[in-house]
């Protein structure tokens, strides 16, 4: 007898020596810079496109239509957790994003430098965009001047204006007010104000702002840290749990690497460069069934309004891909995060082009791999969260639903 | 005030006098067949083809994407039951596969013949597989020498070790332990272990085992019977509660029948070939303006990994389709349960080739009905269990929703 009818993946979920990979090409989705076409249709890319015509392609939402999601979205839509089930706090965010190893019980936040005028009152939220230089010597007077009991304190410099904050000590929550009012004219919230007096976290983060106000009052313009999104590290199943997958991750930036760590993925490497990028990937394969395989280049150069630069990041990936395709895992899926596009200078809604090789595949097969040739492949416009039962149902690790 | 906002079919459904026929050609979808096509796409089917350009057309995914059904659920998905929200029970579906009429209340397992070594622990979990006439000789044997008090028990071959067990009587549930502990080298489980120990059921259910325990304790290979999934009969609207509807059903095999008459339809024939099915389907559109007419061969051919055989059953069908055309119901729905790509040799995850004839269509009209061709109609990717509201809504049979 089962308790209820809650349908799960993971109950599905078979082990067999099938591998696979899932090389996420970050921002990869664009539109049509003024009837150029996409950074995808305008790139050279005879390897990506010569998979396209033996693979299922298709369109991913990463999360629904309409919808603009950040990194931590993004990628957990990749790995098949929806996202609007599985929220990731923001301080926990911040702390994946400089590699800051939290540790399960750590209360993360993420701080802003601030000005305060003489009244006390928040007259810039972000102190002038201080330069990161200037955020590390802050940081660093702090560390020095703080002093806490009964907990230990980190801060960690993010980049401008930016920083993270982790309170480590005993069976603790993050049960902590925003101390940043978000306007300015009004002076910051305390930490432990009602609800939160009771919160052991919530006095404790009280006690060091206040410190904090006292080493930083000089400051000209950063004066002030106010903070943002207490979390703690979710309790979620892990990737291995959901898959019964051994999975790896290649990645180059913090981010990405903290995400993979989030669900229980072991680092391979740090290759940043397609070159090394699809070496790292294809050594992984040796001893892991999954690999996470991760391009930051298309999403900067796309945050940057640099078609060009997009355009060349995407080419040189495709000169790389025969390092793969010639050793290539049983299903080897090729998507992005989010669509950046370059016309935009920022993330956005729009679905992102995916395709999976591997058995089973059945058309139409497309000439191209891009957006506008994506639309009429086999895969239709799915959600993010369902490549991954895709993939397995490709390498043959999903049991059958129902006799 | 209404108690809650959730959204109900039935109280859309309309009577009228259109009919709604919607034959299910089981296991239809395919793969490619490295590089000859899927099996729609071989064969030569010019009366679906001559549909398709009349038609609206798409895909459904019976499930959702990567996850492959058994039979129940994919039907219950054609017949617009949430597989995931509607599951059907083990032993109910082995019931339903054996035409077993069970009843309200009984409690119905699926068993395996299993061996025993001398210390009674488990060293076949399928006996060898023995042969479909001797699990008939043995439960022969358990139907004349097991004595039950409050209650009758019914045994029932499915095939090599498969059996079927139905307990009868008063206020039963299925609170009953599986006995079967899903891996060798341990002894059967208590079926009346806690939980299950005041459980009326789960004590009959031991004391008809160990009884089973003595009769077969000779056997050389299947000296006893372990049980999985004891469960009763849903309840669930009928498909007559659902929609308005006078449904029947045409079909030759157990399954399908059991799944009909699960949701209350009634069985107008058991006919097996594509001139008998469409014929009787004619007939049963005079007294009922449902008909679930439905083929099974594409999916035995298909499972078989016989191509060859899959193709003719389309070409089978398509020959005698004019039988329907020529009569045509208001809206003819055709689809099937699920792909069984002849590749594989089993179903898979595959979207499945929908048409919808009937007034309303718009197009794209596309020139032939496969899978390839599909990904370009009007209909789209969509899930199984949103085919009876097109369907409905197709014969006119579903008024506005909202003012």
């Amino acid at each position: 007898m089962k308790d209820n009818n809650k349908f799960s993946l993971s109950s599905l979920a078979e082990v067999n020596d099938k591998k696979i990979v899932m090389l996420v090409l970050d921002g990869l989705g664009d539109t049509n810079n003024n009837g150029r076409g996409t950074a995808l249709q305008i790139a050279d890319t005879p390897n990506l496109d010569a998979l396209a015509q033996q693979s299922a392609t298709g369109l991913a939402h990463p999360i629904a239509p309409g919808i603009t999601p950040g990194s931590g979205p993004g990628h957990l839509g990749l790995f098949g957790y929806d996202p609007i089930e599985y929220q990731i706090g923001r301080g926990v965010l911040s702390a994946l994003g400089v590699d800051f190893s939290l540790k399960k019980g750590d209360v993360a936040a993420r701080m802003n430098f601030c000005t305060l005028d003489s009244q006390g009152k928040i007259t810039d939220r972000r102190a002038g965009r201080i330069s990161t230089e200037k955020n590390r010597e802050l940081l660093g007077k702090i560390r020095k001047e703080v002093k806490t009991e009964k907990a230990e304190v980190f801060f960690e410099t993010e980049s401008e204006h930016r920083a993270l904050m982790v309170i480590r000590g005993h069976e603790l929550n993050a049960e902590v007010g925003d101390t940043d009012p978000q306007q300015t004219g009004k002076a910051p919230l305390e930490a432990n104000r009602p609800p939160f007096e009771n919160s052991t976290a919530a006095g404790i983060a009280a006690n060091i702002l206040e410190q904090v106000r006292e080493v930083l009052k000089d400051e000209p313009r950063a004066n002030m840290l106010i903070s943002r999104g207490f979390a703690q590290l979710p309790d979620w199943p892990s990737f291995h749990e959901s898959y019964r997958l051994n999975p790896v991750a290649v990645a180059g930036y913090p981010m990405y690497r903290g995400i993979a760590r989030l669900l229980g993925m072991e680092l391979f490497s740090d290759a940043k460069t397609p070159e090394d990028i699809l070496k790292d990937t294809v050594k992984a394969m040796k001893d892991h069934d999954f690999v996470f395989a991760h391009f930051k280049d298309p999403d900067k150069k796309g945050e940057d309004g640099d078609i060009v630069g997009k355009v060349n990041a995407l080419e040189e990936m495709d000169k790389a891909l025969p390092l793969i395709t010639e050793n290539p895992p049983d299903v080897l899926v090729i998507t992005g995060d989010h669509s950046t596009p370059a016309a935009l200078g920022n993330h956005s809604w729009h679905p992102v082009p995916l395709l999976i090789m591997g058995p089973g595949t059945r058309g139409p097969y497309r000439m191209k791999f891009d957006e506008v040739s994506a639309v009429g492949g086999e895969l239709g416009m799915i959600r993010s969260k369902e490549i991954m039962p895709l993939a397995m149902a490709h390498a043959g690790k999903l049991s059958k639903f129902g006799a």
